[in-house]
Protein backbone atom coordinates (compact mmCIF):
# COMPACT_ATOMS: atom_id res chain seq x y z
CA UNK A 1 0.00 0.00 0.00
CA UNK A 2 3.01 2.56 -0.09
CA UNK A 3 2.82 2.71 -3.78
CA UNK A 4 -0.84 3.21 -3.20
CA UNK A 5 0.12 6.25 -1.07
CA UNK A 6 2.32 7.60 -3.14
CA UNK A 7 0.22 7.92 -6.20
CA UNK A 8 -2.05 10.00 -3.62
CA UNK A 9 0.73 11.83 -3.19
CA UNK A 10 1.64 12.78 -6.28
CA UNK A 11 -1.88 13.17 -7.45
CA UNK A 12 -2.86 15.43 -5.07
CA UNK A 13 0.44 17.19 -6.18
CA UNK A 14 -0.74 16.94 -9.87
CA UNK A 15 -4.48 18.31 -8.78
CA UNK A 16 -3.14 21.12 -7.06
CA UNK A 17 -0.87 22.35 -10.28
CA UNK A 18 -3.79 22.49 -12.77
CA UNK A 19 -5.84 24.85 -10.29
CA UNK A 20 -2.67 27.21 -10.07
CA UNK A 21 -2.51 26.94 -13.96
CA UNK A 22 -6.01 27.37 -14.30
CA UNK A 23 -5.90 30.51 -11.91
CA UNK A 24 -3.39 31.77 -14.00
CA UNK A 25 -4.95 32.22 -17.02
CA UNK A 26 -7.74 33.99 -15.28
CA UNK A 27 -5.79 36.20 -14.40
CA UNK A 28 -6.10 35.84 -10.53
CA UNK A 29 -3.08 37.09 -7.79
CA UNK A 30 -1.38 34.56 -6.02
CA UNK A 31 -3.85 34.50 -3.51
CA UNK A 32 -6.66 33.18 -5.44
CA UNK A 33 -4.11 31.38 -7.19
CA UNK A 34 -3.54 29.09 -4.10
CA UNK A 35 -7.06 29.17 -3.21
CA UNK A 36 -8.09 27.57 -6.50
CA UNK A 37 -4.74 24.90 -6.31
CA UNK A 38 -6.24 24.39 -3.15
CA UNK A 39 -9.58 23.51 -3.48
CA UNK A 40 -9.16 21.56 -6.92
CA UNK A 41 -6.37 19.41 -4.90
CA UNK A 42 -8.80 18.56 -1.75
CA UNK A 43 -12.29 20.23 -2.98
CA UNK A 44 -13.58 16.35 -4.56
CA UNK A 45 -12.54 14.90 -1.18
CA UNK A 46 -13.78 17.29 1.08
CA UNK A 47 -17.56 17.45 -0.67
CA UNK A 48 -17.07 13.34 0.00
CA UNK A 49 -16.22 14.03 3.77
CA UNK A 50 -18.86 16.54 4.57
CA UNK A 51 -21.62 14.71 2.58
CA UNK A 52 -20.77 11.23 4.36
CA UNK A 53 -19.89 13.06 7.86
CA UNK A 54 -16.95 12.18 7.88
CA UNK A 55 -15.43 15.48 9.52
CA UNK A 56 -12.65 17.17 10.42
CA UNK A 57 -12.45 16.61 7.00
CA UNK A 58 -9.74 14.08 5.35
CA UNK A 59 -6.88 16.58 4.45
CA UNK A 60 -6.99 18.01 8.02
CA UNK A 61 -5.97 15.05 9.47
CA UNK A 62 -2.47 14.43 8.08
CA UNK A 63 -0.28 17.52 7.50
CA UNK A 64 1.08 16.20 4.88
CA UNK A 65 -1.07 17.43 2.01
CA UNK A 66 -1.30 20.49 3.44
CA UNK A 67 2.44 20.97 2.78
CA UNK A 68 2.54 19.18 -0.14
CA UNK A 69 0.21 21.29 -1.85
CA UNK A 70 1.65 24.46 -0.63
CA UNK A 71 4.90 23.06 -2.56
CA UNK A 72 3.08 22.71 -5.58
CA UNK A 73 1.43 26.21 -5.39
CA UNK A 74 4.99 27.51 -4.91
CA UNK A 75 6.57 25.38 -7.70
CA UNK A 76 3.58 26.04 -10.17
CA UNK A 77 4.24 30.20 -10.02
CA UNK A 78 8.13 29.62 -10.21
CA UNK A 79 8.53 27.07 -12.57
CA UNK A 80 4.86 27.81 -14.49
CA UNK A 81 6.58 27.43 -18.25
CA UNK A 82 8.29 24.39 -17.67
CA UNK A 83 5.17 23.19 -16.20
CA UNK A 84 3.27 23.94 -19.33
CA UNK A 85 5.66 21.88 -21.32
CA UNK A 86 5.14 18.95 -19.79
CA UNK A 87 1.24 19.15 -20.25
CA UNK A 88 1.20 15.51 -20.97
CA UNK A 89 2.78 13.89 -18.13
CA UNK A 90 0.98 16.02 -16.02
CA UNK A 91 -1.98 14.82 -17.62
CA UNK A 92 -0.44 10.86 -17.06
CA UNK A 93 -0.17 11.24 -13.46
CA UNK A 94 -3.41 13.67 -13.58
CA UNK A 95 -5.41 10.09 -15.00
CA UNK A 96 -3.72 8.23 -12.43
CA UNK A 97 -4.54 10.11 -9.57
CA UNK A 98 -8.18 10.09 -10.65
CA UNK A 99 -8.75 6.48 -10.57
CA UNK A 100 -7.26 6.20 -7.45
CA UNK A 101 -8.97 8.75 -5.77
CA UNK A 102 -11.81 7.16 -7.37
CA UNK A 103 -11.37 4.03 -5.59
CA UNK A 104 -10.14 5.86 -2.09
CA UNK A 105 -13.51 7.87 -2.26
CA UNK A 106 -15.60 4.64 -2.73
CA UNK A 107 -13.44 2.23 -0.10
CA UNK A 108 -14.40 5.31 2.59
CA UNK A 109 -18.20 5.52 1.89
CA UNK A 110 -18.66 1.71 2.22
CA UNK A 111 -16.14 1.56 5.14
CA UNK A 112 -19.07 3.89 7.13
CA UNK A 113 -21.51 1.45 5.81
CA UNK A 114 -23.82 3.40 3.01
CA UNK A 115 -25.08 1.64 0.53
CA UNK A 116 -22.66 0.63 -2.66
CA UNK A 117 -24.88 2.90 -4.64
CA UNK A 118 -23.92 6.10 -2.95
CA UNK A 119 -20.42 4.39 -2.79
CA UNK A 120 -20.61 4.96 -6.48
CA UNK A 121 -21.15 8.02 -6.53
CA UNK A 122 -18.88 9.21 -3.81
CA UNK A 123 -15.95 7.76 -5.54
CA UNK A 124 -16.94 9.47 -8.70
CA UNK A 125 -17.39 12.80 -6.39
CA UNK A 126 -14.03 12.83 -4.96
CA UNK A 127 -12.43 11.98 -8.18
CA UNK A 128 -14.09 14.92 -10.12
CA UNK A 129 -15.71 17.44 -8.12
CA UNK A 130 -12.60 19.47 -7.09
CA UNK A 131 -12.36 20.51 -10.52
CA UNK A 132 -15.89 21.44 -10.09
CA UNK A 133 -15.56 23.49 -7.36
CA UNK A 134 -12.55 25.19 -8.85
CA UNK A 135 -14.79 26.04 -12.27
CA UNK A 136 -17.47 27.66 -9.70
CA UNK A 137 -15.05 29.86 -8.40
CA UNK A 138 -13.57 31.06 -11.52
CA UNK A 139 -16.80 31.75 -12.70
CA UNK A 140 -16.65 29.35 -15.15
CA UNK A 141 -20.19 26.74 -15.92
CA UNK A 142 -18.52 23.27 -14.51
CA UNK A 143 -15.96 21.98 -17.81
CA UNK A 144 -17.15 18.76 -17.50
CA UNK A 145 -20.73 19.31 -17.37
CA UNK A 146 -20.03 20.03 -21.42
CA UNK A 147 -17.09 18.27 -22.41
CA UNK A 148 -15.31 14.78 -22.09
CA UNK A 149 -16.07 11.87 -20.85
CA UNK A 150 -14.50 12.21 -17.68
CA UNK A 151 -16.89 11.60 -14.69
CA UNK A 152 -18.37 8.47 -16.81
CA UNK A 153 -15.11 6.88 -16.45
CA UNK A 154 -15.04 7.35 -12.75
CA UNK A 155 -18.02 5.67 -12.32
CA UNK A 156 -17.28 3.39 -14.13
CA UNK A 157 -14.10 2.17 -12.41
CA UNK A 158 -16.08 2.96 -9.29
CA UNK A 159 -18.93 0.48 -10.66
CA UNK A 160 -16.09 -1.96 -10.65
CA UNK A 161 -14.61 -1.63 -7.52
CA UNK A 162 -18.27 -2.25 -6.03
CA UNK A 163 -19.13 -5.02 -8.36
CA UNK A 164 -15.60 -7.09 -6.97
CA UNK A 165 -16.42 -5.89 -3.50
CA UNK A 166 -19.79 -7.16 -3.45
CA UNK A 167 -18.12 -10.96 -4.72
CA UNK A 168 -15.37 -10.43 -2.29
CA UNK A 169 -12.90 -10.43 -4.77
CA UNK A 170 -9.30 -9.53 -2.97
CA UNK A 171 -9.03 -5.84 -2.46
CA UNK A 172 -5.74 -5.66 -4.31
CA UNK A 173 -7.05 -7.25 -7.14
CA UNK A 174 -10.35 -4.65 -7.10
CA UNK A 175 -8.26 -1.44 -6.75
CA UNK A 176 -6.12 -2.63 -9.55
CA UNK A 177 -9.20 -3.52 -12.21
CA UNK A 178 -11.09 -0.11 -10.86
CA UNK A 179 -7.87 2.21 -11.86
CA UNK A 180 -7.45 0.35 -15.11
CA UNK A 181 -10.77 0.96 -16.02
CA UNK A 182 -10.64 4.58 -14.96
CA UNK A 183 -7.54 5.25 -16.84
CA UNK A 184 -8.40 3.09 -20.28
CA UNK A 185 -11.51 5.32 -20.62
CA UNK A 186 -10.03 7.97 -20.07
CA UNK A 187 -7.04 8.10 -22.23
CA UNK A 188 -8.58 6.38 -25.07
CA UNK A 189 -11.71 8.61 -24.72
CA UNK A 190 -9.05 11.58 -25.22
CA UNK A 191 -7.34 10.07 -27.81
CA UNK A 192 -10.30 9.32 -30.08
CA UNK A 193 -11.77 12.98 -28.84
CA UNK A 194 -15.07 11.07 -27.11
CA UNK A 195 -17.55 13.37 -26.02
CA UNK A 196 -21.70 12.78 -24.22
CA UNK A 197 -24.14 13.93 -26.57
CA UNK A 198 -25.38 17.21 -25.45
CA UNK A 199 -29.07 17.41 -24.99
CA UNK A 200 -30.52 19.72 -27.47
CA UNK B 1 -48.03 9.57 6.19
CA UNK B 2 -48.29 7.30 3.91
CA UNK B 3 -49.58 10.17 1.34
CA UNK B 4 -47.04 12.67 2.69
CA UNK B 5 -44.47 10.04 1.71
CA UNK B 6 -45.79 9.64 -1.85
CA UNK B 7 -45.62 13.53 -1.84
CA UNK B 8 -42.16 13.52 -0.99
CA UNK B 9 -41.10 11.23 -3.83
CA UNK B 10 -43.50 13.11 -6.31
CA UNK B 11 -41.69 16.35 -5.69
CA UNK B 12 -38.72 14.85 -5.37
CA UNK B 13 -38.74 13.49 -9.06
CA UNK B 14 -40.37 16.69 -10.16
CA UNK B 15 -37.38 18.46 -8.99
CA UNK B 16 -34.76 16.36 -10.56
CA UNK B 17 -36.65 16.81 -14.25
CA UNK B 18 -37.28 20.81 -13.94
CA UNK B 19 -32.98 20.05 -13.13
CA UNK B 20 -32.46 18.05 -16.42
CA UNK B 21 -34.56 20.38 -18.55
CA UNK B 22 -32.76 23.38 -17.07
CA UNK B 23 -29.24 22.20 -18.01
CA UNK B 24 -30.98 20.68 -21.35
CA UNK B 25 -31.35 24.65 -22.34
CA UNK B 26 -28.01 24.91 -20.93
CA UNK B 27 -26.40 22.91 -23.65
CA UNK B 28 -24.73 20.64 -20.92
CA UNK B 29 -24.40 16.59 -21.80
CA UNK B 30 -26.03 14.11 -20.17
CA UNK B 31 -23.73 14.02 -17.63
CA UNK B 32 -23.83 17.63 -16.52
CA UNK B 33 -28.02 17.38 -16.65
CA UNK B 34 -27.38 14.40 -14.66
CA UNK B 35 -25.70 15.84 -11.98
CA UNK B 36 -27.74 19.46 -11.93
CA UNK B 37 -31.21 17.05 -11.89
CA UNK B 38 -29.88 15.48 -8.82
CA UNK B 39 -28.64 18.84 -7.24
CA UNK B 40 -32.07 20.43 -7.80
CA UNK B 41 -34.09 17.58 -6.14
CA UNK B 42 -31.44 16.78 -2.98
CA UNK B 43 -29.75 19.82 -2.91
CA UNK B 44 -32.12 21.86 -0.11
CA UNK B 45 -31.94 19.33 1.93
CA UNK B 46 -28.11 18.29 1.56
CA UNK B 47 -27.50 22.15 2.64
CA UNK B 48 -30.00 21.67 5.32
CA UNK B 49 -28.73 18.33 7.13
CA UNK B 50 -24.99 19.88 6.51
CA UNK B 51 -25.60 23.04 8.69
CA UNK B 52 -27.65 21.31 11.20
CA UNK B 53 -24.99 18.05 11.27
CA UNK B 54 -27.30 15.21 10.38
CA UNK B 55 -24.77 13.78 8.86
CA UNK B 56 -24.21 11.54 6.39
CA UNK B 57 -26.87 13.58 5.00
CA UNK B 58 -30.56 12.02 4.07
CA UNK B 59 -30.71 10.78 0.86
CA UNK B 60 -28.02 8.75 1.52
CA UNK B 61 -29.74 6.50 3.88
CA UNK B 62 -32.51 5.76 2.36
CA UNK B 63 -31.48 4.45 -1.21
CA UNK B 64 -35.29 5.08 -3.14
CA UNK B 65 -34.89 8.75 -3.49
CA UNK B 66 -31.12 7.86 -5.42
CA UNK B 67 -33.07 4.76 -7.75
CA UNK B 68 -36.25 7.83 -8.15
CA UNK B 69 -34.06 10.76 -9.60
CA UNK B 70 -31.97 8.06 -11.67
CA UNK B 71 -35.72 7.44 -13.15
CA UNK B 72 -36.23 11.34 -13.05
CA UNK B 73 -33.22 11.93 -15.12
CA UNK B 74 -33.78 9.09 -17.62
CA UNK B 75 -37.70 9.71 -18.38
CA UNK B 76 -36.51 13.71 -18.59
CA UNK B 77 -33.96 12.97 -21.27
CA UNK B 78 -36.39 10.34 -23.52
CA UNK B 79 -39.53 12.00 -22.82
CA UNK B 80 -38.45 15.79 -22.74
CA UNK B 81 -40.73 17.42 -25.78
CA UNK B 82 -43.88 15.64 -23.56
CA UNK B 83 -42.41 17.06 -20.38
CA UNK B 84 -42.34 20.74 -21.57
CA UNK B 85 -46.10 20.39 -22.54
CA UNK B 86 -46.84 19.38 -19.04
CA UNK B 87 -45.49 22.08 -18.01
CA UNK B 88 -48.93 23.39 -15.76
CA UNK B 89 -48.90 19.34 -14.30
CA UNK B 90 -45.58 19.73 -13.17
CA UNK B 91 -45.74 23.30 -11.95
CA UNK B 92 -48.52 21.95 -9.73
CA UNK B 93 -46.54 19.18 -8.43
CA UNK B 94 -43.27 20.85 -7.84
CA UNK B 95 -45.52 23.73 -5.99
CA UNK B 96 -46.73 21.01 -3.18
CA UNK B 97 -43.60 19.42 -3.17
CA UNK B 98 -42.47 22.85 -1.83
CA UNK B 99 -44.79 22.74 0.41
CA UNK B 100 -44.22 19.45 1.73
CA UNK B 101 -40.42 20.11 1.72
CA UNK B 102 -40.84 23.14 4.05
CA UNK B 103 -43.09 21.07 6.71
CA UNK B 104 -40.12 18.29 6.58
CA UNK B 105 -37.30 21.05 6.70
CA UNK B 106 -38.80 22.85 10.13
CA UNK B 107 -39.23 19.11 11.43
CA UNK B 108 -36.44 17.79 11.07
CA UNK B 109 -34.68 20.89 12.72
CA UNK B 110 -37.14 21.05 15.18
CA UNK B 111 -36.47 17.48 16.49
CA UNK B 112 -32.49 17.66 17.22
CA UNK B 113 -33.78 20.78 19.64
CA UNK B 114 -32.84 23.92 17.64
CA UNK B 115 -34.24 27.57 18.06
CA UNK B 116 -37.86 27.62 15.75
CA UNK B 117 -36.17 30.65 13.95
CA UNK B 118 -33.82 28.40 12.76
CA UNK B 119 -36.14 25.82 11.65
CA UNK B 120 -37.87 28.85 9.88
CA UNK B 121 -34.87 29.69 7.72
CA UNK B 122 -34.28 25.91 7.30
CA UNK B 123 -37.37 25.08 6.01
CA UNK B 124 -36.97 27.41 3.54
CA UNK B 125 -33.47 26.37 2.64
CA UNK B 126 -35.01 22.80 2.48
CA UNK B 127 -37.50 23.79 -0.47
CA UNK B 128 -35.28 26.65 -2.29
CA UNK B 129 -32.07 26.13 -2.15
CA UNK B 130 -32.25 23.24 -4.71
CA UNK B 131 -32.89 25.77 -7.08
CA UNK B 132 -29.86 28.14 -5.54
CA UNK B 133 -27.31 25.38 -6.02
CA UNK B 134 -28.93 24.38 -9.60
CA UNK B 135 -28.41 28.48 -11.15
CA UNK B 136 -25.14 28.91 -9.56
CA UNK B 137 -23.29 24.84 -11.40
CA UNK B 138 -25.50 26.70 -14.47
CA UNK B 139 -23.30 29.77 -13.90
CA UNK B 140 -26.51 31.93 -13.25
CA UNK B 141 -27.43 34.46 -10.80
CA UNK B 142 -29.93 32.06 -8.59
CA UNK B 143 -33.51 32.92 -10.24
CA UNK B 144 -35.13 33.19 -6.29
CA UNK B 145 -32.63 36.00 -5.95
CA UNK B 146 -34.68 38.28 -8.53
CA UNK B 147 -37.63 37.23 -9.08
CA UNK B 148 -40.61 35.45 -7.96
CA UNK B 149 -42.01 35.12 -4.49
CA UNK B 150 -41.12 31.62 -4.04
CA UNK B 151 -38.97 32.04 -1.04
CA UNK B 152 -41.40 33.83 0.62
CA UNK B 153 -44.13 31.58 -0.17
CA UNK B 154 -41.96 28.80 1.90
CA UNK B 155 -41.27 31.49 4.97
CA UNK B 156 -45.05 32.08 5.41
CA UNK B 157 -45.66 28.34 5.28
CA UNK B 158 -42.52 27.78 7.78
CA UNK B 159 -43.82 30.38 10.05
CA UNK B 160 -47.44 28.58 9.88
CA UNK B 161 -45.96 25.52 11.28
CA UNK B 162 -43.70 26.65 13.67
CA UNK B 163 -46.84 28.89 15.07
CA UNK B 164 -48.83 26.22 15.60
CA UNK B 165 -46.03 23.89 16.87
CA UNK B 166 -45.43 26.29 19.44
CA UNK B 167 -48.98 25.89 20.84
CA UNK B 168 -48.94 22.36 20.76
CA UNK B 169 -51.54 22.11 17.75
CA UNK B 170 -52.08 18.58 16.07
CA UNK B 171 -48.98 17.70 13.65
CA UNK B 172 -51.93 16.78 10.92
CA UNK B 173 -52.72 20.46 11.22
CA UNK B 174 -49.85 22.18 11.16
CA UNK B 175 -48.79 20.28 8.14
CA UNK B 176 -51.92 20.58 6.30
CA UNK B 177 -52.15 24.68 7.20
CA UNK B 178 -48.63 25.35 5.99
CA UNK B 179 -48.66 23.41 3.10
CA UNK B 180 -51.81 25.53 2.29
CA UNK B 181 -50.05 28.34 3.44
CA UNK B 182 -47.13 27.88 0.84
CA UNK B 183 -48.89 26.35 -2.00
CA UNK B 184 -51.69 29.25 -1.98
CA UNK B 185 -49.38 32.05 -1.88
CA UNK B 186 -47.27 30.80 -4.58
CA UNK B 187 -50.26 29.44 -7.12
CA UNK B 188 -51.60 33.31 -6.60
CA UNK B 189 -47.93 35.09 -6.80
CA UNK B 190 -47.46 33.27 -10.11
CA UNK B 191 -51.52 34.00 -11.51
CA UNK B 192 -51.14 37.75 -10.07
CA UNK B 193 -47.12 38.29 -11.24
CA UNK B 194 -46.34 39.13 -8.21
CA UNK B 195 -42.93 40.29 -7.24
CA UNK B 196 -40.66 41.49 -4.38
CA UNK B 197 -39.50 44.84 -5.38
CA UNK B 198 -35.82 45.42 -6.64
CA UNK B 199 -33.53 47.34 -4.54
CA UNK B 200 -31.81 50.51 -6.56
CA UNK C 1 -13.99 39.20 27.11
CA UNK C 2 -17.16 41.00 26.95
CA UNK C 3 -15.88 43.62 24.76
CA UNK C 4 -14.29 40.99 22.03
CA UNK C 5 -17.94 40.07 22.01
CA UNK C 6 -19.32 43.55 21.60
CA UNK C 7 -16.87 43.48 18.53
CA UNK C 8 -17.90 40.16 17.48
CA UNK C 9 -21.55 41.34 17.31
CA UNK C 10 -20.37 44.70 15.23
CA UNK C 11 -18.45 43.11 13.15
CA UNK C 12 -21.22 40.29 11.80
CA UNK C 13 -23.61 43.97 11.45
CA UNK C 14 -21.18 45.39 9.21
CA UNK C 15 -20.56 41.77 6.98
CA UNK C 16 -24.21 41.77 6.87
CA UNK C 17 -24.91 45.65 5.78
CA UNK C 18 -21.91 44.99 3.07
CA UNK C 19 -23.84 42.27 1.82
CA UNK C 20 -26.87 43.87 1.67
CA UNK C 21 -25.31 46.75 -0.11
CA UNK C 22 -23.37 44.52 -2.75
CA UNK C 23 -26.73 42.85 -3.39
CA UNK C 24 -28.57 46.29 -4.08
CA UNK C 25 -25.99 46.87 -6.93
CA UNK C 26 -26.88 44.03 -8.41
CA UNK C 27 -30.60 44.67 -8.50
CA UNK C 28 -31.42 41.62 -6.47
CA UNK C 29 -35.21 42.20 -4.71
CA UNK C 30 -35.58 41.86 -1.11
CA UNK C 31 -35.22 38.10 -0.54
CA UNK C 32 -31.70 38.07 -2.47
CA UNK C 33 -30.17 40.64 -0.86
CA UNK C 34 -31.19 39.10 2.62
CA UNK C 35 -29.94 35.94 1.72
CA UNK C 36 -26.19 37.48 0.71
CA UNK C 37 -26.19 39.71 3.69
CA UNK C 38 -26.60 36.81 5.24
CA UNK C 39 -24.17 34.86 3.93
CA UNK C 40 -22.17 37.29 3.88
CA UNK C 41 -22.02 37.66 7.65
CA UNK C 42 -21.72 34.06 8.66
CA UNK C 43 -20.88 32.53 5.53
CA UNK C 44 -17.06 32.39 6.55
CA UNK C 45 -17.72 30.61 10.26
CA UNK C 46 -19.84 28.36 8.73
CA UNK C 47 -17.61 26.71 6.19
CA UNK C 48 -15.07 26.71 9.10
CA UNK C 49 -17.65 24.58 11.31
CA UNK C 50 -18.44 22.35 8.32
CA UNK C 51 -14.83 21.35 7.96
CA UNK C 52 -14.06 21.19 11.37
CA UNK C 53 -17.36 19.41 12.33
CA UNK C 54 -18.63 21.54 14.57
CA UNK C 55 -21.98 20.99 14.17
CA UNK C 56 -24.87 22.39 14.04
CA UNK C 57 -22.93 25.60 12.83
CA UNK C 58 -21.94 28.47 15.42
CA UNK C 59 -24.82 30.98 14.66
CA UNK C 60 -27.43 28.50 15.10
CA UNK C 61 -26.25 27.95 18.41
CA UNK C 62 -26.99 31.58 19.84
CA UNK C 63 -30.16 33.56 18.05
CA UNK C 64 -28.19 36.68 18.72
CA UNK C 65 -26.66 36.39 15.26
CA UNK C 66 -29.50 35.76 13.71
CA UNK C 67 -31.50 38.25 14.96
CA UNK C 68 -28.63 40.90 15.02
CA UNK C 69 -28.63 40.06 11.06
CA UNK C 70 -31.70 40.48 10.37
CA UNK C 71 -31.56 43.78 11.83
CA UNK C 72 -28.74 44.49 9.44
CA UNK C 73 -30.50 43.70 6.56
CA UNK C 74 -33.54 46.08 7.56
CA UNK C 75 -31.42 49.00 8.44
CA UNK C 76 -29.05 48.64 5.10
CA UNK C 77 -32.78 48.46 2.81
CA UNK C 78 -34.17 51.24 4.58
CA UNK C 79 -31.08 53.76 5.17
CA UNK C 80 -28.88 52.42 2.16
CA UNK C 81 -28.40 56.39 1.44
CA UNK C 82 -26.65 56.60 5.12
CA UNK C 83 -24.74 53.37 5.02
CA UNK C 84 -22.97 54.75 1.64
CA UNK C 85 -22.07 58.04 3.40
CA UNK C 86 -20.63 56.31 6.41
CA UNK C 87 -18.67 53.95 4.10
CA UNK C 88 -15.21 55.07 6.00
CA UNK C 89 -16.85 54.08 9.44
CA UNK C 90 -18.24 50.79 8.32
CA UNK C 91 -14.55 50.14 6.38
CA UNK C 92 -13.45 50.79 10.04
CA UNK C 93 -15.69 48.17 11.90
CA UNK C 94 -15.21 45.77 8.83
CA UNK C 95 -11.32 45.58 8.95
CA UNK C 96 -11.89 45.31 12.87
CA UNK C 97 -14.17 42.52 12.38
CA UNK C 98 -11.74 40.72 9.96
CA UNK C 99 -8.95 41.00 12.84
CA UNK C 100 -11.50 39.71 15.32
CA UNK C 101 -13.06 36.49 13.34
CA UNK C 102 -9.17 35.53 12.10
CA UNK C 103 -8.45 35.09 16.19
CA UNK C 104 -12.29 33.46 17.00
CA UNK C 105 -11.19 30.97 14.03
CA UNK C 106 -7.96 30.03 14.91
CA UNK C 107 -9.29 29.50 18.21
CA UNK C 108 -11.78 27.38 17.43
CA UNK C 109 -9.89 24.98 15.64
CA UNK C 110 -6.90 25.09 17.89
CA UNK C 111 -9.62 23.99 20.67
CA UNK C 112 -10.79 21.15 18.66
CA UNK C 113 -7.07 19.43 18.49
CA UNK C 114 -6.15 19.97 15.10
CA UNK C 115 -2.68 20.88 13.73
CA UNK C 116 -1.59 25.13 13.71
CA UNK C 117 -1.16 25.31 9.86
CA UNK C 118 -4.95 24.00 9.65
CA UNK C 119 -5.89 26.93 12.56
CA UNK C 120 -4.18 29.66 10.58
CA UNK C 121 -6.19 28.57 7.57
CA UNK C 122 -9.47 28.09 8.84
CA UNK C 123 -8.70 31.71 10.82
CA UNK C 124 -7.80 33.12 7.37
CA UNK C 125 -11.58 30.87 6.11
CA UNK C 126 -13.81 32.53 9.13
CA UNK C 127 -12.98 36.03 8.10
CA UNK C 128 -12.64 35.99 4.30
CA UNK C 129 -15.07 33.49 2.99
CA UNK C 130 -18.45 35.55 3.72
CA UNK C 131 -17.32 37.17 0.92
CA UNK C 132 -16.42 34.19 -1.56
CA UNK C 133 -19.61 32.52 -1.07
CA UNK C 134 -21.58 36.36 -1.33
CA UNK C 135 -19.37 36.77 -4.97
CA UNK C 136 -20.12 33.75 -6.00
CA UNK C 137 -24.06 33.83 -5.69
CA UNK C 138 -23.89 37.19 -7.25
CA UNK C 139 -22.36 35.69 -10.37
CA UNK C 140 -18.46 37.36 -9.98
CA UNK C 141 -15.03 35.85 -9.61
CA UNK C 142 -14.56 36.10 -6.09
CA UNK C 143 -13.04 40.16 -5.53
CA UNK C 144 -10.41 38.97 -3.00
CA UNK C 145 -9.14 36.36 -5.76
CA UNK C 146 -7.85 39.54 -7.62
CA UNK C 147 -7.56 42.53 -5.69
CA UNK C 148 -6.69 43.79 -2.38
CA UNK C 149 -4.28 41.94 0.12
CA UNK C 150 -7.22 41.20 2.43
CA UNK C 151 -6.80 37.08 2.83
CA UNK C 152 -2.81 37.83 3.35
CA UNK C 153 -3.84 40.48 6.20
CA UNK C 154 -5.65 37.73 7.95
CA UNK C 155 -3.36 35.18 7.28
CA UNK C 156 -0.50 37.33 8.81
CA UNK C 157 -2.77 38.23 12.10
CA UNK C 158 -3.48 34.62 12.09
CA UNK C 159 0.18 33.70 12.32
CA UNK C 160 1.36 36.05 15.12
CA UNK C 161 -1.41 33.98 17.07
CA UNK C 162 -0.67 30.86 16.17
CA UNK C 163 3.08 31.39 16.83
CA UNK C 164 1.95 32.97 20.25
CA UNK C 165 -0.25 30.38 21.53
CA UNK C 166 2.89 27.92 20.32
CA UNK C 167 5.16 29.76 23.05
CA UNK C 168 2.52 29.98 25.83
CA UNK C 169 1.87 33.62 25.47
CA UNK C 170 -1.09 35.65 27.47
CA UNK C 171 -4.33 34.45 25.14
CA UNK C 172 -5.30 38.01 25.76
CA UNK C 173 -1.76 38.93 24.64
CA UNK C 174 -1.67 36.85 21.52
CA UNK C 175 -5.37 38.25 20.40
CA UNK C 176 -4.28 41.79 20.56
CA UNK C 177 -1.30 41.07 18.67
CA UNK C 178 -2.94 39.41 15.99
CA UNK C 179 -6.23 41.56 15.67
CA UNK C 180 -3.22 44.26 15.55
CA UNK C 181 -1.22 42.85 12.76
CA UNK C 182 -4.33 41.95 10.67
CA UNK C 183 -5.92 45.66 11.15
CA UNK C 184 -2.01 47.43 10.20
CA UNK C 185 -2.05 45.64 7.35
CA UNK C 186 -5.14 46.00 5.65
CA UNK C 187 -5.44 49.84 6.87
CA UNK C 188 -1.75 50.06 5.16
CA UNK C 189 -2.86 47.81 1.96
CA UNK C 190 -5.40 49.81 1.31
CA UNK C 191 -4.04 53.93 2.17
CA UNK C 192 -1.10 52.64 -0.09
CA UNK C 193 -2.93 50.64 -2.84
CA UNK C 194 -0.88 47.58 -2.19
CA UNK C 195 -1.82 44.52 -4.27
CA UNK C 196 -0.45 40.79 -4.72
CA UNK C 197 0.97 40.92 -8.20
CA UNK C 198 -0.98 39.10 -10.79
CA UNK C 199 0.09 35.90 -12.30
CA UNK C 200 0.72 36.02 -16.12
Amino acid sequence: MELLHLIDLIGTFVFAVSGVMAAAENKMDFFGASVIGFVTAVGGGTIRDLLIGSLPVGWMMNIQYLVLIFAAIICTVLFRKLFEKLYKALFLFDTIGIGLFTVLGVQKTLAIGLHPLVALMMGMVSAVFGGVVRDVLSGRVPLIFRKEIYATACLAGASVYVILWGINAPEMLAILLSMTTTISIRVVAVLKKWQLPQLS
